[in-house]
């Protein structure tokens, strides 16, 4: 074992773009688990967009992360000292409760429960497609969305760890699925691996008579993370009784005043659209029976999937601002074991 | 009879504001009824934001009106020589497909079925409350918005034909009704006459803040009428679950350049909400119960209504112009019979 626990804490609340200066690295006692309780080493550290609104002192559907405190975010790790019943030493744990530091204690009371990696699974997928990543995915897409086969199904942000996942779910129930992701690496991903039927590059001219050539019946399920202009330019193809699910805004979190909205959402009318948004853990009760079937899609190969791995431990500010750069094919993670 | 019929036509499409010389007055003959058609002399026009967007050559749910074509919009009159084998001389229709003039021929093929005034009811309510306004009021507000007796409803355009009827079936629904106009008398209409729980001037300051203080609880269903700002406000203010009813954006209508929209769609996610259009004519199967019920409801006394009723046919683009004067409180009409 280290003589120290290296922690990330959120030292400043970042207006406007994310620096690494909002964090500070510091090292603390490591912790020893009471009754009840158990320590975990962290392996991996995993990084989402949404974090970015934690750091923000807004009241929202969790607490912002407190200045000082450990910055939050779902880590892997091995349980290496347990005081508690259900959890034995070499036992690897998904967690949400340890956050940016190499160890942690976990006990009753946190945000999320904690949850073993089955037997066989490599570990890092259950921070991607079997943890709340694709969780998100699969209810965002088919309780909100509720796509119909023959549907023509349009994911922004598709490259990333939630859109790539939501994009073959889509693909799965018969739906024709266009992605939008920038750059042509990207892009050749998305129709030479993921199989989508089409892949716009926002980078490449304009979004809308992009859409416009690849959807031509219209949109009938707008799964979007990324808000701004490319929101507005699919609320100008909406089909008949369009669904637009609002899982994310990449496009805004780093802007220090909020950028105005789409200046078309009368096409809700007009179309007769519905524009929902959701918080994953909302489907609680169902996360396991959501998780088996997205298990079964991996193994079968439906679903593929790409991970970003970083190392070192020093690197997680810089690795979570990749997500801001662009720079992650798939699910941003940062490997931080011996 | 008269020598002549009179008529708007659309002269030019408005940039911007409408404005009376969009609209041009022309003296033609009396048309004559063919065989299944019956001819009618108007007695009331009716007016809606709407019309503002069928001026606009751009695809939308019903076609634009063609230059040189008389003005589109919902009318009363009376049949004065019929050849179709339902209709008499002497009884009161309203109709979609008259129009701005004073006399039109009925046949089939219009784009809405002529409806008998029935017997005992004053004919301008079938311009309103039992009209399309009312209809719009009645599925916006109990299909799309879906409230539940204890909800907070929050109604923009409180004031006006469609804003008032929803909140008054929105207070027959148990719920706390807050409505949003300008000025102190339609927000001493809304809680005096109307019996709305609160009425906001969005000429008194910040109605975000008005709307905080209104709703502690925030808001479940939005029913907007207005768009822009107010949407904005709205959306700072939503309850959990709740849900937005887009009937219509009267703040935008007359800008040349689409205003942009709410920066705060993210609320949605945050707070599990719903945004939803619709346009009444989905509901064409309901229209019959629909209306009454409403006829029920008026009867009772337990919605009350108002006109604005203007005189004289030359002064149809002037009276429209009301709409988005503010001036009107309640049903903008304009009685053009002798």
């Amino acid at each position: 074992m280290d003589a120290v626990n290296r922690q990330w804490l959120l030292r400043s609340r970042p207006i406007g773009m994310v620096k690494e200066s909002d964090f500070e690295l510091r090292e603390a006692e490591i912790p020893s688990p009471a009754d009840g309780e158990f320590l975990v080493k962290t392996s991996y550290l995993a990084f989402e967009p949404a974090m970015r609104g934690w750091m923000t002192d807004q009241e929202s559907y969790i607490p912002p992360v407190a200045l000082g405190e450990v910055m939050r975010g779902a880590t892997v790790g091995e349980v290496i000292e347990s005081n508690h019943p259900d959890f034995e030493s070499g036992e690897l744990v998904s967690t949400f409760d340890v956050g940016w530091q190499e160890y942690g204690v976990i006990g009753p009371g946190g945000m999320a429960p904690p949850i073993k990696v089955p037997e066989g699974v490599p570990p890092t997928i259950m921070l991607g497609v079997l943890g709340l990543t694709g969780l998100t995915a699969y209810f965002g897409l088919l309780d909100i969305g509720q796509p119909v086969s023959g549907d023509t199904v349009l994911v922004s942000g598709a490259a990333g760890a939630t859109g790539s996942v939501a994009a073959q779910i889509a693909k799965l129930k018969g739906c024709r699925v266009v992605g939008i992701a920038g750059g042509p690496e990207k892009c050749a991903w998305l129709t030479d691996v993921a199989g989508l039927a089409g892949a716009l590059d926002y980078k490449l001219g304009s979004v809308d008579t992009q859409i416009a050539e690849s959807c031509p019946d219209g949109v009938n399920v707008f799964f979007d993370n990324v808000g701004g202009a490319i929101l507005e330019a699919a609320l100008n193809h909406l089909a008949l009784n369009a669904r637009i699910v609002i899982c994310g805004g990449i496009s805004a979190y780093n802007e220090a005043t909020p950028p105005p909205g789409p200046s078309n959402l009368l096409n809700l009318a007009i179309q007769r659209g519905r524009m929902q948004g959701f918080i994953v853990t909302d489907f609680l009760p169902r996360f396991e029976d959501a998780a088996t079937e997205l298990a079964g899609w991996v193994m079968a190969g439906d679903i593929v999937y790409e991970e970003d791995i970083q190392t070192g431990f020093e690197n997680a500010p810089k690795t979570f601002l990749r997500l801001f750069q662009g720079l992650n094919l798939g699910k941003q993670l940062l490997n931080i074991s011996d």
